[in-house]
């Protein structure tokens, strides 16, 4: 077998990116709980840059950032890809996941961060929803998944945006993805929690809300 | 000859990523200058996302962000590699990439939106300084370029840290880049610089001067 760890904690979202990707490769590997931001030695010898979890250590050499570790693991096993062959059909997807990674802070920010003001506040609700119309119609348009019938690394990129964001809604009652609103995104949302193991691969939902609470109120 | 466009703007380090990239891979291409943030109607059409440059337009197929294009130019015409060959030195490769992706914005602020609180302004700096003293002492090492003995995607990645951060500097007095502080990193802005394809590829000084005094002023 060989020498595989991830250092995670157990409820960031990137974190999930990085073990959802080895288990659709079938990958095993051994899971190592640090403290977020922690004083763990291992983080930091492993990402002295950032410190922070996702870590990936393949037979000793440690890769940081949850997207450079999907594309290593993509590299590294290309079997049961997460990214389309054709080079163009890459590129859409690298634009997507840049895209999700452009955006997504500002609406995590709406949760975590908002504005006090309240003219502020409603203009970065409108524009997370420009965000989420634009993956929603220009990204996912009628397919099933970003990355079409199944699942792809874009899927998994923006895997945040459920669980994490249904968990960020409940809490404050601030509803972003509306059904009736984007009715495409929620069905993603919904179908890709149905992947079987994505479904099996998720933060307990109650410890969850627990900790977004938590984590909220140490912005506020 | 195959039909390959490039939308630019003269002044923008973004589009001369893919020039660049274009240029040490010998891929011929039209070039086609559209306004910045424009009215161009090929422009809104080939990248209806953003609206902006630089655009790769391929066999009718449009690509946009400048490092999802460079990573198509490496997928299409794998000759002269930009990235490393070796699955782990890719990951380094894109972890730098990223690291420069999070981090030049922040520095361009310091000079084109400076904050006006001087206490606000002097930590800015600071944490522009803790980023080059990053890049230098462990992206960049004892190496002549990120990518080794040859320039490769991590160095273009960087490419506005010279000539347009020098403009920048030398419009503002704000010497970030300094020889005395920055040795390593220093020698490679000018080693960077030096490589023939990107000496012939850089924007005239002189006009670049005036138009970064131009666009500061409108953010002033």
């Amino acid at each position: 077998m060989e020498d595989i760890k991830v250092l995670g904690f157990w409820s960031s979202p990137y974190v999930h990116r990085v073990i959802w990707a080895l288990k659709l490769k079938g990958i095993s590997y051994e899971y190592i709980e640090v403290e977020r931001h922690g004083k763990s030695q291992l983080l930091l010898q492993s990402n002295p840059v950032y410190n922070k979890v996702p870590v990936l250590i393949h037979g000793g050499k440690s890769i940081a950032e949850s997207m450079v570790i999907l594309q290593y693991i993509e590299d590294t096993w290309p079997h049961n890809p997460l990214l389309p062959q054709d080079p163009y059909e890459r590129a859409l997807a690298r634009f997507w996941i840049k895209f999700g990674e452009d955006s997504t802070a500002s609406i995590t920010d709406l949760f975590m961060r908002p504005s006090k003001d309240e003219e502020e506040r409603a203009i970065a609700i409108e524009k997370a929803k420009e965000t989420l119309k634009v993956m929603e119609e220009k990204g996912l348009g009628d397919k099933k998944f970003f990355g079409g019938n199944n699942i792809g690394m874009v899927d998994i990129a923006y895997g945040l945006l459920c669980h994490w964001l249904e968990g960020l809604e409940e809490i404050t009652g601030l509803k972003l993805i509306d059904p009736s609103q984007f009715p495409r995104l929620h069905a993603w949302t919904q179908n890709f929690k149905q992947v079987p193991l994505i479904k099996e691969n998720l933060p307990d939902y109650e410890k969850l809300l627990v900790h977004l609470q938590w984590r909220r109120q140490q912005y506020m």
